[in-house]
């Protein structure tokens, strides 16, 4: 259809939360000071949304693909492909992708998950790994990238693989490196051994290549914990998503901080935007971002932008930084106000889930979602936040539904029946 | 089970809008003077119902199915059999019937799809070309009556047909007769290429017919666009419906003024009352429709009762139009008020879409509900309205669960468990 009403997402990456006893009960949402936001509120048609059903938690991947109108109760694949994909692995039928972390292993003990957050050097590691496994591994051939800080991603390409296996990285400290096995469901299924025995050779043999890596030697003078293990995790094969632009005869566009969510946008032939500002951390220039999004809205049908900071103040539990973090949402929502037409603009404000500071997790609590712009009916609520949302018009959506919203506001979404 | 409270649901079709700047930002509903619908709202519980989904537009058709519980997205199969059955064809199964509009065409070109709204001699018309296809076309049995002003309906019966056909109505003037085809899904399937080909057959026939009869003559002396072609749309089989009896063992009622829900009543096998003086336009006695609508509750458990012009003022853009409507909707809704038993009656007020006067089609805006009389529990809303019914206690529902809830509320509903 002709373009005629631009829609646009904003997200704060885990932006919802619990009461916080140090804000006197009010969450980071409503204790904050967040003018735009509130503005959006007042001008909108304010509630609550769940991704997949109330209580249900998800990830930032499953979190978007439920915005996106791709339901990943039905659709999603694990995270591996998400990682693999969003680092700029050409991630193909078959495969079978891996989020990883770069981690720490003291004899055999997992000491530090995230080896001292390490942030340089795992160019050099990455390629250690794929030279060692130049050949491949029982005839599979292997691809490690590294991704941001601690993050990278693995890929097996061969015959007879299968994803059924059990996580490399337990997710805590202190612990034994587990042995990657078949999954329970898939005990006896050749393919599913066949993969776990790959991985467990492949996590040995980067033990011996990263062991006495210079890299690791410069972080040991350093005081800081050596890179010498990868963990991996999310084992999955790539999923079957149809285009953006096919489901919804729109131009889309993302601007994101994470691999995780920009590996969706590929899978989705989205055009993903990057902005070099954008760090994914407390340092991001959200106003960059922001810019990003004017621009990419003049020449698209459709744009979504998440901002990472916010989840992070809560994985930390570290309330301040929380609401520092939206108050970069906010900015970034001011000039959205500032510089867009809104005759011929419909914004969602909303997140991919909730991160409560209490929790340090992501948690299936109802999400705030604002629509503001062209066509919507302002409910009178006057500030965003999740207890406000309550009074709101829009009530409790499931997120599937959100595309449809948008496209009844920007008038592009068929009627069904005469 | 034994009748003891009628269920009545009144519907102002398209009653639902959008804040219109005219009305400082009112919508029609909420700026207009309604007493009773007010009165409706403070007595009742009140909230939103989406026919499909959150978003999603519908047609007076799929609105209609879905407030009496009939899924549109399982069973409906495209407006022409409504519209034949509306306008009394007895559509059986295997035929392919149509929505049509008489047309004005010149050297190919269509000129006015509504042959200048045309509104005598149609019946003459349609008589003629009853007589010019009383063979029927390749062996295929035609059918053709006319309806109200500028409508009629076609259907086709016999051995070989299929209705995935595109439409030869482009809905727009100014361009060529577009010649019917088999759908994109359909292109190599030999009832959709048969079907197609009696189509085109018909519509060119129907221009013979029709270029020198009698009534084009009197138009054309009278300066007014001759309707001198028939173009068909909405191609569909009849859908297999439960009859509304047997459905929700109640005795059900529909007093209607548009021929495509009158078709839907038929289908569901309720008793379709005429009320003569029920127009369709700003014309029509509201009050007649709500006297009959008393007199049906006394011999049914159940009244369908929808007031078109609320709609028409919508499409045309017309606020003041669409006040005036929704004041005949209010006029008849306080005629029920006064003149039935509310100790034995429960009454939902609604709309079968939205179609905002800024918009001027449908859209897929939450449509306003409110359910009043026997059993509901008020929840403090003070006036019918799209914002007010932010606050109300039915939240956001299904109009699948709308049947549901006047069951419960009449009492006739069983209860599933012990």
């Amino acid at each position: 259809m002709h373009k005629s009403v631009t829609q646009i997402i904003l997200l704060g990456d885990g932006m919802g939360g619990r009461p916080v006893p140090s804000l006197g009960g009010q969450t980071c949402l409503e204790a904050g000071n967040y003018p735009a936001l509130d503005e959006v509120a007042r001008g909108g048609e304010c509630g609550y949304t769940d991704p997949i059903g109330p209580g249900q938690a998800v990830g930032s991947d499953t979190g978007h693909m439920a915005i996106l109108g791709y339901d990943p109760v039905r659709y999603y694949t694990g995270r591996g492909p998400f990682e693999a994909k969003g680092v700029g692995i050409d991630v193909q039928p078959g495969d079978i992708a891996f989020r990883c972390n770069f981690s720490t292993v003291e004899n055999g003990i997992i000491k530090d998950r995230r080896a001292g957050r390490i942030t340089e050097g795992t160019d050099q590691l990455a390629a250690a790994v794929n030279e060692a496994f130049r050949d491949g591994i029982d005839g599979v051939e292997v691809i490690f990238k590294e991704s941001v800080a601690h993050r990278a991603a693995l890929v097996l390409r061969g015959e007879g693989l299968d994803p059924r296996i059990t996580d490399v990285d337990p997710h805590k400290t202190g612990v034994e490196v587990p042995q990657c096995q078949p999954a329970a469901e898939a005990a006896d299924d050749p393919a599913a051994q066949k993969t776990a025995a790959i991985i467990n050779k492949f996590v040995e043999g980067v033990q011996e290549v990263f062991a006495d890596h210079e890299i690791n030697r410069q972080r040991r003078a350093a005081g800081l914990p050596p890179a010498n293990i990868v963990l991996p995790r999310g084992a999955g094969t790539a999923p079957h998503l149809m285009p953006f632009s096919e489901q919804y005869h729109l131009s889309g566009a993302m601007i994101v901080e994470v691999d995780l969510v920009r590996g969706l946008g590929l899978y989705l032939n989205m055009d993903v935007i990057n902005v070099p500002e954008a760090t994914g951390g407390m340092d991001t220039d959200e106003m960059a971002m922001a810019r990003a999004v004017v621009e990419a809205a003049a020449s698209h049908d459709f744009v979504l932008c998440n901002i990472k900071s916010p989840d992070v103040g809560g994985h930390d539990g570290n309330a301040e930084q929380k609401m520092e973090a939206i108050a970069k949402v906010d900015r970034a929502a001011g000039h959205l106000l500032d510089a867009l037409d809104w005759d011929s603009t419909v914004l969602m404000v909303s997140a991919d889930h909730c991160t409560p500071v209490t929790v340090m997790d992501h948690t299936g609590d109802a999400i705030p979602v604002a629509f503001y712009g062209h066509g919507v009916r302002p409910d009178g609520v006057q500030s965003f936040g999740e207890r406000p949302f309550a009074a709101g018009s829009v009530h409790r959506i499931h997120s599937l539904d959100i595309m449809n919203i948008m496209g009844n506001y920007a008038g592009t979404l068929p009627k069904f029946g005469a």
